[in-house]
């Protein structure tokens, strides 16, 4: 059976895993990333390859990017969180590994893992929205990966839903992101704190008083224990998730979409009103089929796994 | 050399044309839509393929309807001006016209055209945006006609771009057809000719006197003349359809936008301003290419013909 190997390359941390055709991780590792400096990137990639291709045999690696990758699959145009810029990332841990290598954007990959081998099973036209402290994306069309002219399709996070809304790192007002995300999660809790004390006893409390220093974590484990603002907090994010994949469904028409990253493991605080909001928003409803609204299946994992399973296929 | 003929059923008219392989149309043929008897419908396109028909070898009809068309290309579903309802257009028409017949939705059919025979020649991934009355879409991905998994698929529209916005006909509120398209153009100048009559002196002028009289010719008419209200207008709805590409451009990244419809016969008076809000509203402006925006070439034919070529396909 061939086996590759898939890095998933991260603003902090880099998991690299052996894969098997069937997307069964053999070997996993995991290393720091050292994000400002692109060739110890590199190297720590190929070091994660030498270690787990040891004793076995691996046909090819793929790399998932939390970056604009480029429709060529070998640049890193740019990173957020990383210092790439224009980076030629294919080549460099090629020439290290003498492996064939493909890049992936790591929302990309983690939504073909889930198409293949999770949620998305069965499913030809699959949107995947990965919630953490940002939105990010990936989308299957007719059972193929979907990269759009230049590769840098499925930024849905970065529609505009609110017009001149919530300031956001993309330097645009009004981002999705800015009002779905784990990041507007706690902010929305934040407001509510600071405005109306009264309704975030219990999270201030586990805050240690200060709006300001509320967490994501605090804001879920508070709204389990029926803190108001913490509650209200995860509702305003489904209402704003089920809007916005409306508005997917309207162009995409996907038969069914994935909530992933680190949010989604709350699903249960906010996934009800999510279908709901998104059926009432839907266009045409009741004349078309509701999407199912899933939870990704494959958790951390994904991105390695989609990674390798789409060096399989370069 | 094979022919076809392609039918655009529309909510006031039905044109038909016999349409080569190159897309030219050999023949053209114009009825009244019978809009409230669907029986009558199919009577009319089956006369409008007879004639058309006669004397030529014919392989195939396809037929662009305004309407939501299922993903067997047999049923529409339901028509918001035309009595249809789950009415098996493929099969009745068929039976009619003793010929393979496929159904398209209409605004997919002009994308098709446009893609293969218009302003989208040599581009893979395009994003039609028809803008008349309401706005409808087509979608090319991949060199193929985008449907989705249900056949639901670009009804941008739709998408919602003001949070409890302006009423739209699908019932829900803030639909992006309400803020940049020819029906969204006459509100904007009724409203400021009823508040600001000084900045419409024109435009009332050729309306008869009464903002609520202002028809989309007027304001166009107003508009070249120099009336600040019919430009404000037209300058609204080119912001606006400037912001739903960069939203549609986040998750679909095409190589290049077509606005046809009637309304983009006026795109001089737009076009710019849509431009520049596109590219003021693209997220990672400045690390991706800045998308292309075309206007239309095929005109009001551009329905049949697509209808014609996907016919061929099917």
């Amino acid at each position: 059976m061939a086996l590759t190997i898939g890095v998933d390359i991260g603003g902090t941390k880099l998991m690299g895993g052996l894969v098997d055709d069937d997307g069964r991780i053999l070997a996993q590792t995991l290393r720091p990333t050292p994000a400002d400096d692109p060739d110890k990137v590199a190297e720590t990639i190929a070091d994660v390859v030498r270690e787990l291709a040891h004793g076995h045999e691996v046909e090819a690696v793929g790399l998932g990017a939390a970056g604009f990758v480029d429709e060529s699959r070998a640049f890193v145009r740019f990173a957020p969180h990383l210092a790439w810029r224009e980076e030629p990332l294919r080549d460099k841990v090629a020439a290290l590994v003498g492996l064939p290598v493909t890049v992936e954007n790591d929302a990309n990959a983690m939504a073909w893992a889930e198409a293949r081998h999770g949620a998305g099973r069965g499913e030809s036209h699959i949107v995947c929205v990965t919630v953490g402290t940002g939105i990010g994306g990936g989308i299957v069309l007719g059972g193929e990966l979907y990269r759009g002219r230049w590769g840098m399709g499925a930024e849905m996070g970065h529609m505009q839903v609110v017009p001149r809304g919530r300031l956001c790192d993309c330097g645009n007002l009004g981002c999705w992101e800015r009002y779905a995300s784990g990041g507007a999660l706690v902010e929305e809790a934040r407001v509510i704190a600071a405005a109306e004390p009264h309704r975030a006893a219990l999270l201030l409390d586990l805050a240690g008083g200060s709006p300001a220093d509320i967490k994501g974590e605090d804001v879920t484990e508070a709204a389990r224990r029926g803190d108001d603002a913490a509650l209200t907090a995860f509702g305003s994010i489904g209402d704003w998730l089920g809007q916005g994949m409306a508005d997917l469904a309207a162009v995409l028409d996907p038969g069914c979409f994935i909530l992933g990253g680190g949010v989604s493991r709350a699903a249960d605080l906010f996934i009800d009103q999510a279908r709901r909001s998104f059926a009432r928003a839907l266009t045409g409803s009741g004349h078309r089929p509701v999407a199912d609204i899933r939870l990704a299946e494959l958790g951390a994992a994904a991105g390695l796994v989609g990674a390798a399973g789409l060096a399989r296929r370069r």
